[in-house]
């Protein structure tokens, strides 16, 4: 896979904020990569392409669901949660990315999943601390980041889960189920 | 079905204290059945059962899980929400109950589940704010149980996973479901 391609590619794809977003994303991950021992090519290669159908209008979005054939259930979810499993999907078709950790790491960095790997699990967690992200709790998700990436993601599983709460949304039930497996996984945590 | 056999035989598995609780579950229960034209009968058999497996034991509960070809995965959460199930087959089984409405309120009266029915509703909504409820929020609740019933449910629902979410623990998918079913049927609320 040629990097400078696909970073082309995205760019014309994404209005100028969000591919900024996109390449601190990707320097999050990239920086994680090398703490956590991860392939620095697949973190840059999903991080690269995570919001590649951000920008595509609803209407086009439904479209290519039904194109490529994913679950009809995402249409009752939120219009937020249609372009990572859009996106993978373009990973897939026009960069004949076959590497299943990187079509995932896509495909679920808004909802998470359960048994989330490490590739899936570093870009879900650069998503939500990339440098510019200021909501409240984020320096306590960026901090955990750097000491036990389960632990960062399942606080910001937490938060999410609790802040759609808040605001009276449906979520999706793989962002409960990535919280239950975490929240499994990393037993009880004294503080 | 005799309402007073089943009574008597609650009161035999129940430590006085849940009696007391199970009492004042049935009469909030009967109040909220008549505010919403409910049928009496069937509200106070499903209310008078919804605990009449709290007081087993957890090997008792495993036990009984398996004999009732129960699903294996309720295993998987906490005991907490084994009593639910086991309480509905003791229903059906123990007093031949074979009224959907009674065995689902009681199957379901912790975790919920989507699409719940009066009765249902009924019975959840009465064990969270039954009169010697004192957690945060339970007045607000208590209020709008007699405004919206579905309502109430959700708001109690919210609380739920909040507060399981801020204890660090596993969520029921159906808890979630029944959140997502409630959203979805009550749109949009302006405060």
């Amino acid at each position: 896979m040629d990097i400078a391609n696909i970073r082309n590619y995205v760019k014309a794809q994404l209005c100028e904020q969000r591919f900024l977003h996109t390449l601190r994303v990707v320097d999050t991950a990239q920086q994680l990569a090398e703490r956590y021992d991860s392939s620095l090519n697949d973190v840059t290669v999903a991080a690269l392409l995570h919001d590649v159908a951000k920008d595509l209008s609803e209407n086009e979005l439904k479209v290519l669901i039904q194109q490529y054939d994913l679950p009809k259930d995402l249409l009752q979810y939120d219009v937020e949660l249609w372009h990572g499993p859009v996106g993978a999907k373009i990973a897939e078709h026009h960069f004949n990315i076959r590497n299943q950790k990187i079509l995932d790491a896509i495909y679920y960095h808004t909802t998470g999943k359960a048994n989330m790997g490490i590739v899936e699990l570093l870009v879900f967690v650069s998503d939500y601390i990339e440098p510019a992200r200021q909501f409240p709790g984020v320096n306590i998700v960026r901090n955990i980041a750097h000491e036990n990436i389960q632990l960062a993601a399942r606080e910001a599983l937490k938060r999410t889960i609790v802040f759609l709460i808040s605001k009276d949304v449906t979520i999706h039930p793989q962002t409960l189920l990535a919280y239950n497996d975490l929240t499994k996984k990393l037993g009880v945590i004294e503080d």
